[in-house]
């Protein structure tokens, strides 16, 4: 049995307000490509379809047609999930029609313990789910926590599984340890947001979507498929793939990576900007951002380099950068995050150090706010 | 063969602030139980599924159910289209698989002029659509109003149908001469979104939405459903219902009102506050407009029936109506359409009547306006 895992499509994501949606249909024909050639017998989507659960109209027709050549034209099974950027209800929308054909969407949780039996194993679909939620499908109050969360639904679903078979879970999380990008969303904030590998003890290939490297975890069988496209440049020296996956009962007897080439690449180049604006070069149309080494006062870089290089998406100036005494405090916030900070501003202002308790309820209520905001 | 017409569910709406989820939740379940226990064949929705573009995730989820219900699990034929409120193209996700199933939905008019056969009929499924998309579609310039589009359109369907076989048509649009309730969105300024008859020769049954009222129009083949509920007080005297149509080849045997009977009515009433306030009467949940008769200060009116009658929307103090000498010519300039109050203005300003030219160039620039407040 052979399949194909991806995850973390964004369709309809803008980067720095370009949007991607050309990049995303031709990388998508791409996947469906490999899919064809590869003669895989199912395609898993391991959630975050959409870049925000409201997605433009030209997504929706995206997703559409990818769908319908994937699973229809060509007849494959399709496992999809929904994750944190996607609506849970939006998603599901019609589910009951899809998996008549094969085409198997989760949106929401409702059906988190019906496994599809497909080709000798079983897929368990784990869309992205808030610790409240699992708290109230499994009316156990104990869990409050992602990890609780987690280790909840998969102990519920080692008790139901049918163990002689391969045991496939497709999930959107983020493991802890794993290596995030500047592209993905926190899922809640202050690092509470993490599961460990051991909640996926005992199944025989765990199908992540979340993080955007491909390499974000080492596990033996748990991985990240990462997103089929750049969308930072934290990830501009990642190479962007597929995961092709064949196994022989509950054997993973090959996980590789099918790499993917994007319509233009998304990448770092710097140099002085009289070099840069000589000539135009290969790969002048790809998305850039730009490192300028001269010092000093510049006439309209950002036009001049336009000229040469179409898709500049970000300009920074080195020069300034090493000489002002403020940048490297001021990366140092920017490695920080919310909770810390608020831990930092209250120490300078109250005189005595945050307490443990002060920090879980920041916590809470920064929770909420963004809960609220992402209503 | 005998099918159930609807149309103009709205689903999401909300009317003076209050959310109609639960009546409309309420309302499709009765009409379920009509197509059950009237053992229809088909179900049409003539348009207007939403009652936004982007539906909240609530009135998606019960769209999807009703749908189940009617598609599913009592394995009717269902033949929906997107009306002026709806996103033709979300409407239209997942359409290929849906249709596998007999649920036909189509948002956009790629597929317009591809029948659906259908126990011995033809079955033509019109989207709401604007001139300017008919014109693109049909490559055909001379394609300027609704009634070119409506009229091109079926002209082409008319020389692609088998006459032999009922040849049923479904729309969203505005029949000249139809009446209008405060409910509808109208679909461009000045009275240029009207469709005659005559668009319609030929066909035997035409099933619209649009027009709330179920008798907006009389005419022996071309009918309106109606909305399901009572969406504004100028319907407050509708008797809502879904139509039952049997039809024996091509001839219409019967065309029957099945009344529907809402979890609340929506009414008007009138009275002094005292008598209003006196004694809780059967029907005081329902949705109500209240005309208070009495005169002079009152405290807290509002307050004080709220009490008795939880959901008042609007509240009308009819003495002041009667004793304020602008009243009249207030209610004359709410019955005006835009065109003729800029008209009105345009003569009072320059203190000459404005050109049929003039008419047409604000026409225009106010339906560009009203577009792109809807994208």
């Amino acid at each position: 049995m052979k399949f194909l895992h991806t995850a973390d499509w964004h369709l309809g994501k803008v980067v720095n307000g370009v949007s991607m949606l050309v990049e995303q249909q031709y990388i998508l024909k791409q996947i469906a490509q490999i899919a064809k050639e590869e003669q895989v017998d199912g395609i898993i989507i391991a959630g975050d379809l959409y870049d925000r659960s409201v997605p433009p109209a030209d997504a929706v027709t995206l997703l559409n047609d990818a769908l319908l050549e994937l699973n229809v034209t060509f007849g494959k099974a399709v496992f999809a999930i929904s994750g944190n950027h996607d609506s849970a209800e939006r998603v599901n929308f019609g589910s009951a029609w899809y998996e008549k054909n094969g085409l198997h969407i989760q949106g929401t949780i409702d059906a988190i313990f019906s496994p599809i039996e497909w080709n000798g194993a079983q897929v368990w679909l784990v869309p992205y789910h808030e610790p409240a939620q699992v708290r109230a499908a499994l009316e156990d109050k104990s869990v409050r926590s992602f990890e609780d969360a987690m280790q909840a639904v998969t102990a519920k679903i080692r008790t139901e599984w049918d163990s002689d078979k391969a045991q496939i879970l497709v999930g959107h999380a983020f493991v802890a340890g794993g290596i995030p990008s500047d592209s993905e969303r926190q899922l809640a904030i202050g690092n509470v947001d993490r599961v460990s590998t051991n909640c996926f003890d005992g199944f025989d290939y765990v199908a992540l979507g979340h993080l955007h490297h491909p390499h974000a975890i080492h596990h033996p069988s748990i991985f990240y498929a990462g997103s089929p496209l750049k969308y930072s440049f934290s990830e501009a020296k990642d190479k962007k793939s597929v995961r092709i996956v064949r196994m022989n009962g509950k054997k993973l007897v090959e996980v590789r990576e099918h790499l993917l080439e994007p319509l233009h690449d998304l990448r770092i180049i710097e140099g002085y900007l009289a070099d840069l604006v000589s000539s135009v070069v290969p790969g002048n149309e790809d998305f850039l951002q730009i490192n300028l080494l001269d010092e000093g006062a510049l006439i309209d870089p950002i036009g001049q380099l336009r000229a040469f290089y179409p898709n500049v998406l970000h300009l920074e100036r080195m020069q300034e950068k090493l000489t002002e005494g403020q940048f490297e405090r001021f990366e140092d916030v920017v490695k920080k995050d919310d909770l810390e900070l608020f831990g930092q501003f209250f120490e300078y202002v109250s005189g005595k150090a945050i307490s443990e308790r002060q920090v879980a309820l920041m916590r809470e209520a920064m929770n909420r706010v963004k809960g609220a905001m992402e209503q």
